[in-house]
C-alpha cells in the first residue's frame, strides 16, 4: 500500500430504509450529508437525495430486474475509481445493503481492491413494509418468526424451497416476488399451506407510492392481476397478516362472511 | 368517545435498534426527544435514554427470559394509564418492536382500550448484528434468503420446525437462542444439514459489551459453553458467514487447514 492509498476514505454502503428519509438511520443521515459521491439504487427514495450536500455528484446506476450482470461490474468499478480518488463515496441502497441487492459482493469488490467498507445497516421495506400496515412479522401467537425470501433467481442464485418454507412456519415475506405470485402461491398450496392462509401485498412501502391490498394466499395470484401490481411490491403470507387493524376492520364490517366465520373459530 | 379520549396522543411503539445510538431511525430519535413517558426494556441501550428530555419520566419495564405473562399485562396497563392522562407515552423496545418482543401484543391492548399506535420500525439486532461482522445474510451466491427464529418458546408460542429450516436452505439467525443451542445444532445435524456449515454467535451486538465468535453448526454448542455465552446473543447459521472478513482472514492464516482446503475446493 503507498501513502496516497493510506489516506482514502472507507466507501460506505448504506441502507435508505424504505422510502421515508425519516426512516433512514442517524448514521446514514450523516454519511449522506458528509459524502462526496453517492451512487444510489433504483429504489431509493428521491427525497432521501435532497439530504445530499448541494455540490456533491449523484450518480443513478439503478437497474431493475433482469439485466446483464456487467452492470454489477461497472458499479464496483465506479465505486473503486471515485475511492481513488479520495471522495468520500456512499453507495446509497434502499432498505438494507445486506438484505438482497448485492452489499456482499460489492464489499468484497471493494476489499478486493484494498479499499475499506463500511456498513450502514437500514430498514429493509420486508420488516418495516408489514410493520407500516399494523402486521408483527414474528408475532408469537401465530409463529415463530420470519422468512426474508426472493421470490425470482433470475441470475443464477438458489430458488427458496417452498415446499420446505410451506412446512417452515414461518410468516414469508417474499421480495421481488410479483412476477412469480402464481407459481410461488401454487408451490405453497401444493405444500399443504392452507388456501386462505391470510396474505397482503405491499407496494413501495413508505413512499408517496404506497398501495397495500388483503388477500388470502389463493386468492394472492389474482389480487395482483387484477391491481395491476408492479414492482417493487412484498408478499406477506401468514396468520400475522389478520392481525393487521384493517383486516380485522374488514372482518367487522362483514365484508367477506367466510373469513368471518373462521375467525370465530 | 368523549372529549378528552380525542386530545389523546397516539402511543408509540418505537423501535430503539441494536444498541449504538446512532443506529436509532430519525423519527425514533424525534419520538424519544418529545415523550414524556418512556417504557423501556431491559434490551434498550443505556446511551438511548440519555436522548430523553431531563424531565421525561424513564420507567424501566424490562424482563428477561421466562417470567409469568403478568409482567406483560402490567405493562399494558401503565400504557394505558399514561396515555389517557394526556401523556406523550413512547414504548421503546430493544431492536424492531414487531420482530419478537411483543409488540403486536402491546399494540392490540392498546387499540383494544380505544388509544391509537403508532409503529416506529427499527434495526433489528438479526439483521445489523451479522452486518456488523460483514456477514450479509442473503448474499445470493449462498441462499435465496434468510429466516429470523426464536430458539425458545418458553411461553406458549410454537417452536420452529428445525427440519422444514435446514431443509429451506435459508441463512438461520436465531434469537433467544443460548440455552437451547445444543438442541437446535442436533436437530439441524439430524435434519441433514452439513455439520462444517459456517457459524457465528454474535453477543450484544452494537453494544459497548458486543462479542462474536465464528465456529460451525457442529462446535457451536461448545462455543457457546466455553466462551460462556449469555442473552442477549444471536446464533448465524449458513454459508453466508464464510463471506465475513475475520472469517476469510481466518482461512488465510491457516488457523484451520481442513476449512482451508474446503474454502478452495
Amino acid at each position: 500500500m503507498n501513502d496516497s492509498q493510506k489516506m482514502l476514505h472507507p466507501v460506505s454502503l448504506v441502507g435508505a430504509g424504505p422510502g421515508d428519509p425519516e426512516l433512514m438511520t442517524v448514521r446514514a443521515l450523516k454519511r449522506i450529508e458528509a459524502a462526496d459521491v453517492l451512487l444510489c439504487d433504483a429504489l431509493v427514495d428521491p427525497r432521501v437525495l435532497t439530504l445530499a450536500r448541494a455540490d456533491a455528484r449523484v450518480l443513478q446506476v439503478g437497474k431493475r430486474g433482469f439485466k446483464p450482470s456487467t452492470d454489477q461490474r461497472f458499479i464496483h468499478e465506479l465505486m473503486i475509481r471515485e475511492a481513488r480518488k479520495g471522495a468520500r463515496v456512499v453507495r446509497l441502497k434502499g432498505g438494507d445493503p445486506f438484505v438482497f441487492g448485492r452489499g456482499g459482493e460489492e464489499a468484497d469488490a471493494l476489499r478486493a481492491a484494498g479499499i475499506e467498507v463500511e456498513i450502514v445497516s437500514g430498514l429493509t421495506s420486508g420488516l418495516a413494509g408489514p410493520a407500516g400496515l399494523g402486521i408483527p412479522v414474528t408475532d408469537r401467537r401465530c409463529t415463530p418468526g420470519v422468512a426474508l425470501v426472493t421470490g425470482h433467481n433470475g441470475e443464477g442464485g438458489r430458488s427458496p424451497d417452498w415446499a420446505a418454507l410451506a412446512r417452515s412456519g414461518l410468516t414469508l415475506v417474499v421480495y421481488m416476488g410479483v412476477t412469480q405470485a402464481a407459481d410461488i402461491a401454487a408451490a405453497l398450496l401444493a405444500a399443504g399451506m392452507q388456501a386462505d392462509t391470510p396474505a397482503a401485498v405491499v407496494c413501495a412501502a413508505h413512499t408517496a407510492q404506497q398501495r397495500e391490498f388483503l388477500c388470502t394466499l389463493a386468492t394472492l395470484p389474482d389480487t395482483i392481476a387484477r391491481e395491476q401490481v408492479k414492482a417493487p411490491a412484498l408478499l406477506v403470507i401468514g396468520e400475522v397478516v389478520a392481525l393487521a387493524p384493517a383486516w380485522r376492520a374488514a372482518i367487522e364490517a362483514a365484508q367477506d362472511p367466510a373469513r368471518e366465520a373462521r375467525w370465530n373459530n
